[in-house]
């Protein structure tokens, strides 16, 4: 007997609420949510298809987490504290396998994170998924792409291209999803720098995720800040695993230009004393990758000298 | 030149904030949104997909708006007022055309009903729709699925089986989705009954909207509330318009089991005199359709006797 709707949600999606906030959870018509006064709500949406944002042999559980990681990427990009998720899944059947295995995903990541699932829709259809996250953070300490200032310094966080060479090797069948190769696990299993983002609320000028390729996503920066931006070719933060597999040629281009990274880029006044640049704290890596100047473009550097560097970032509909 | 997402984006979705609520709305990572202090925030998600929720050939301003409508319907049955949606499209291509239709039913809905659009995502892929709706209510005042007490009486707005029959209509290529045919208008462009949803907050002792079919939609408020209903089949409320076109068993069928009717299902204390059952305040016909009942099971009954009705509602994966 096909496993309907209602047994698929209850079974796999419902569970006791996490949070005390949550004042009805999923079964009913909507989530009941209850707001602590003086903050502000943050809100961001994220959808999946098959193919394109995940490969059709990818591990339901490395969906399910991807899901719901592009979405907190989202908020840390804000930084806002995470609570509560809303899934919709647009599935060709109920395969309880699948389920299992997209719900392990997407739970494990939402209890490491204090989230917890308020809501939802399951339709039968493509598989397509969207998860809605919402959380918190003091207006005034929002971080803001808007923000940058000339002079301002320009920062990344962890290291970048590891998710686009693993993609790379995947596609290639240099591995399988399974197996424990750090750049396939970086693009399966991306981890949200939610605690570097709300370290940098109130601290950073501006700040956004790179989830479409820096070069691309710095240029979303410097256009909502009305700045320019010099980036130092040199500087870009490359992880052993990369550095160890790619041509230096290879490392810059997943660096530039792959998508799904989700690091923090952001920028402080160049004055600034952050204290998560020691890397003592517990955050991950602060890399300094360039600096905002006046004007309205991106200028590239390397060894001092400025170089041409083509190619934006990830575009659906280019 | 194709249409590239963040000009799709910028053109047809991108609009100064209608809510001084907005602190930031389309452009950045998230959004940044004011909850007033003493209400709940209220979240619901919805998702359509071509030939299933939709059919092919249908009027994409009728996609927009019933996309946008199914959600504030899930608004209304929990008595909630509605603010802020965001929107994921996943579109095979960049239809300036079909972007137009879609936008200008999505924002006719939003704007006559006070929801100002702060995010959303755009992919490449098949056509789904998903929206998620916010808004507030007191949380005291919420209608819940789970409050019927044996001896309130069910009521239902409106019509039932009128979207049923106008999609019956569409199939059978009765009609074009551009006619005036009352039943298809219905069908494309439901209203959500969000006015009475609010009216009836604090009022009635649990609620829902009617999507997926009287029967099984009056199944579910019964297992919430651990109750047993009677419903009167004398007693459904039906169009001038269906009763005309239709044998009188096609329209309790319709009533019975068609979906997408968006009405608000609900129950009140035996005793109570709400005022919107004179019908003179603005708020939709409502119709006394039965009882609550102890036990667990729904009975139908025609004259006072019972009857055997089969069926439930639409399940997806069944």
């Amino acid at each position: 007997m096909p496993l309907g709707e209602f047994d698929l949600i209850e079974r796999y999606f419902r569970r006791a609420p996490s949070r005390r906030d949550v004042l009805l959870g999923v079964g009913d018509d909507a989530a009941l949510l209850e707001v602590k006064p003086g903050r502000a709500l943050v809100a961001a949406t994220d959808t999946l298809v098959e193919g394109r944002h995940f490969l059709h042999r990818a591990p339901p559980s490395s969906i399910g987490h991807q899901a719901l990681a592009v979405n907190l990427s989202d908020l840390a990009a804000m930084g806002a504290e995470p609570a509560w998720a809303l899934l919709s899944l647009s599935l060709p059947q109920a395969d309880e396998r699948w389920l299992e295995g997209f719900a392990e995903g997407f739970f494990a990541l939402a209890d490491a994170s204090g989230v917890a699932l308020v809501g939802g829709d399951t339709v039968r259809g493509p598989l397509v998924v969207t998860v809605e996250v919402l959380g918190f953070v003091e207006p005034a300490r929002a971080l803001k792409r808007s923000g940058a200032r000339p002079g301002d310094a320009l920062y990344v966080s962890g290291s970048l291209g590891d998710s686009a060479a693993g993609l790379a090797t995947l596609l290639r069948g240099g591995a399988s999803a399974a197996s424990d190769d750090p750049l396939v696990r970086r693009h399966l299993f991306a981890q949200p720098r939610l605690a570097l983002g709300q370290a940098l609320a109130g601290v950073a000028t501006a700040g956004m995720d790179v989830s479409d390729g820096l070069l691309g996503d710095l240029h979303k920066l410097c256009a909502a800040s009305g700045v320019a931006a010099t980036l130092e070719l040199d500087a870009l933060p490359l992880s052993e695993a990369l550095l160890t597999r790619h041509s230096p040629e290879e490392c810059e281009n997943f660096a530039l230009h792959g998508g799904d990274d989700y690091e923090l880029l952001f920028t402080l006044p160049s004055d600034s004393a952050f204290p998560g640049e020691s890397g003592a704290s517990g955050l991950p890596r602060l890399t300094r990758i360039g600096r905002i100047t006046a004007g309205g473009s991106v200028r590239c550097t390397r060894g001092g000298t400025e170089v041409a560097v083509s190619g934006a970032g990830y575009d659906h509909f280019r």
